[in-house]
């Protein structure tokens, strides 16, 4: 089968998915999303493309942020983003502040919030303009001038955000936060708040799936090595606290936001990101998780092993 | 390269590493092992078999029958598992009894001991004789009939495992232990007690690498679906609080033991089986990390990418 | 006013309280206990008696006892005592489990469960036969060769009381326990069952309001120093999550326990103990607080100050 | 023996207690202290007066502050105060951050930093000038219009708060606080930073012994209830970890400061300040809680029981 084919047996398997999950409410801009859309484009090794539905409208990437400003401080200082943050799972969020006062300031992964502020830190202590420095950086992995932050989307994450609040002073307790707490703030705020398409977070992971190297101009972003280093981290702690149901049904490394935006990545073969507004409970998007566990079944490409192929699989 | 070279290659390489490390020593069965021990015992799908060093002593498999009780609960009680065990990470294990609590008595997933000790109350309600059907199982999995529990180690393990009954205590608080708490500990101690060889383990998991079948005899263990399912469990959950460090180095599904041994599955390949009695500070072998990540690294078969072949790497 | 005529007059008052609370019910002994029991038990320094209600029936201790094997526990190892148990309250119960272990196996304090089952370890240590010992402390300090232990109650408690394992194994993991967890835990159980009436606990009581001296015989108990340790670690920790409540409405050191007994005492002066088997929602006597905060307002006897005497005082 | 005497029995008696302890370090006011200042000042029902040493020398009160401005808001906003901040002890500093968390946002007391910023914030919303009128509420229970808030201290501990500014955030992520948490922060370092006399702490805190009446202007504070509440709170949660052993020791309600300074009343009795600057391992005033003890057993007003008079004192 063709992927062209398989995207539209998905997306016919999946239509009715829509009215499963709850867009995101907590701020405006994520609130009027329109639960209807639905994109998947898959970008390959040797530079082809395929796609369906709205792949090219922009949404709020929300936390796949967190997967672009670890890549870009992990290029900036090598390994010694690890005396500041760790790489393991951080087990169920309930405990997120007691498990950063045990561990003295040191978040447990780039991908929970507390991390993805430290590095946010590191960045603001590394780079000259970070706002400007590092939005070029994202632009020339999409290939795509126009990507920028939402004033908007940061102006109603900073109003509500005073648990991130929390985490930070907590971790400039401990001497883990050199800048000034509101000011790393804001600038988490609007990573957080940056649009990009499916098109768009397919072509910028597509590195990921190629040992480090943008395939397209074959310029080296990180080494191997980093790259590896940035998928098991993906895979592992990706998903809040769905990463093993995740890791299970679509079996490859990604990152999830609240905006419903996925994207994950096939190592040495493809990227491919999927976009629908409508969460499950644990705050992913319902039918992109559905329609990746979907396409890496027929595909055969969960790396935890071949499953029985679509006609077969049978849904819970 | 071929395989055997391979070995010789790492064993060389890696031959100073016997003194990193250090036994573990809360039981005296586990604190005579001989630090010098080394052994690398490969299967492929194909039928083959590669082996160095020390395979064919038995030795304290500990933690990683945790693996093969799950493999068998889930065999007999299908998916209804998971109400009764998670399949996510557990974060460190300074909290497992508040984590504990807080889930109301669901252990975060199979490989943490709360889990396996209900893993082991569900094959005590569903065995007749739980002790007999279980060795028989791990027996025919490994096709040697002189695997076999170690008396002494099961005893040892019971008089200094009060933290073991904290946690079925607290789970029985919850309702989600059936039988009696001593009597389903006494099986968990002996589960952990078995013993078995480099060659013995590698033999036993290989139908995780085969979509579930025994590939010598081709007789089904457990689903293409299951198989999936253990694979990500193993990988997000088999290396306490070092799975994020494992995956990276090695990038395959696995699970180790205190008592050196670490089995880990490349799906439709291999499955690789080492052993080195020393350990690191989060408990898995030292020696035994280092020799699969210089394997999965030079064979190329880390699920998360292709690296830096042998000769170039760098070790910190 | 006379003590009579106060305790009439407190009876008449709440002569609807008996409504509100429930029952404890995770044991038949105290699920069958009749809500409509009340009585009040007043000994005098001077030894007068002063009584109102249903003084002689007697009912489950429970909790009651956990101030009479710290005393005997500290009469028998002195300040040595706080080496294996603090003196501090515990703050709400969600997290004794994780308090105890960030504690290294030492309770907070002895009126919480773990304490107590420290205190029971200790006794069973030091005393020879720790059950007669026991009882026959208690039957000369309430003068009365009638107290005993309830088997049935005991049996109900331990098939239940899997909390309670979970506590003394996590404590013996870390050394704080010499004994056998079952037995400790055997011992406790029974310490919980024994049966008592007001006029017996309020006769026990009289000598933490003498300076450690049983008024009657003029028996030094335990010495003065000691006497004020026990009332201050009753008034701190005495009444589980409700222990600044208690503090603010009666004012006096006191311990209560879930068959709906409670006991307080005045230094110097009284010894009380009412019994209304109804709870309220932290599991202290509903009826008991208000009574004894009625007396302690009537004869201006609350530490914390003088109050509005009772026609004036205003309830919520 | 009269208070003159007593207080020199006491200071010849401790003279070499100044080695006692460490003086607070983390910001440079406290810092600076003299280790060898000691000062107490005992004023009476009666109005008078006894004193010894630097007693007119003023010092950063600290979280003496806390009482005093829970008084003020107790009196603005009654008992509606107890629907955002508890009255029940804490508990181990370590977990304070996720008790706050269990407890969705509500201290558990008002004497704990959360609850003292709870309190800062309810004064916030009820007054008019929040800084103007509570030094004046404080100049005129002291009678002293010279007690001033100290600006350098303020802006120290500001530099330095950001635990503090963990717990703010997460309380107003959970609702539970109304205004800029910034500007709760500042009025509440500006609280902590007050500088009184031990003379001026007495007389402050001389209506807590007078039923909530000003004894020299007979003018009501707060009613005899309320008066109640809060001296059961400072008994029960005063001194941080160790309220236990100030409660044995010294027997009475009171409240403790980092800059070394404790004062402590004796219901319708006295009021009694001392000072010294060296902090015990839990952060009260060593010296000063070792002079309380002998004060309150040479006058035998310890409220939990007689003790053995002066010369048979052991000391451990």
């Amino acid at each position: 089968m063709k992927y062209n084919e398989i995207f539209e047996k998905i997306a016919a398997e999946l239509k009715d998915y829509d009215q499963i999950g709850q867009v995101a409410t907590y701020i405006p801009a994520l609130a009027k999303a329109n639960p209807n859309k639905f994109g998947m484009y898959l970008v390959t090794r040797e530079g082809h493309s395929y796609f369906h539905g709205d792949t090219d409208e922009t949404f709020s990437i929300q936390s796949i942020s967190k997967v672009l400003s670890l890549v870009y401080a992990f290029k900036l200082v090598g390994t010694d983003l690890w005396k500041r943050v760790g790489v393991e799972p951080s087990g169920s969020p309930f405990n997120s502040l007691v498990q950063l006062e045990y561990e003295q300031g040191i978040p447990r992964n780039p991908l929970i919030n507390a991390g993805a502020i430290v590095i946010c830190d590191i960045l603001m202590s590394e780079l000259k303009n970070p706002y400007q420095d590092f939005i070029k950086f994202l632009r020339s992995l999409a290939g795509n001038p126009n990507i920028d932050y939402c004033k908007t989307t940061a102006e109603s994450e900073k109003e509500c955000g005073f648990k991130n609040s929390a985490h930070i002073n907590l971790m400039k307790s401990y001497g883990n936060i050199e800048n000034d707490a509101e000011e790393v703030l804001d600038f988490y705020f609007h990573l957080c708040s940056i649009e990009m398409s499916c098109k768009d977070l397919a072509q910028t992971f597509m590195f990921l799936a190629s040992g480090g190297k943008n395939p397209v101009n074959n310029k080296r972003i990180i080494t191997a090595q980093e790259t590896k280093r940035i998928n098991s981290i993906m895979l592992l702690c990706g998903f809040y606290d769905e990463a093993g149901e995740f890791a299970f049904r679509v079996g490859l490394p990604g990152k999830s936001g609240v905006g419903g935006g996925i994207v994950a990545i096939y190592p040495d073969q493809y990227s491919i990101a999927v976009w629908s507004p409508g969460l499950n409970t644990k705050g992913n998007s319902s039918k992109g998780i559905k329609a990746l566990e979907l396409f890496t079944t027929i595909t055969q490409s969960n790396v935890f092993g071949p499953s029985p192929i679509f006609d077969e699989l049978e849904y819970e």
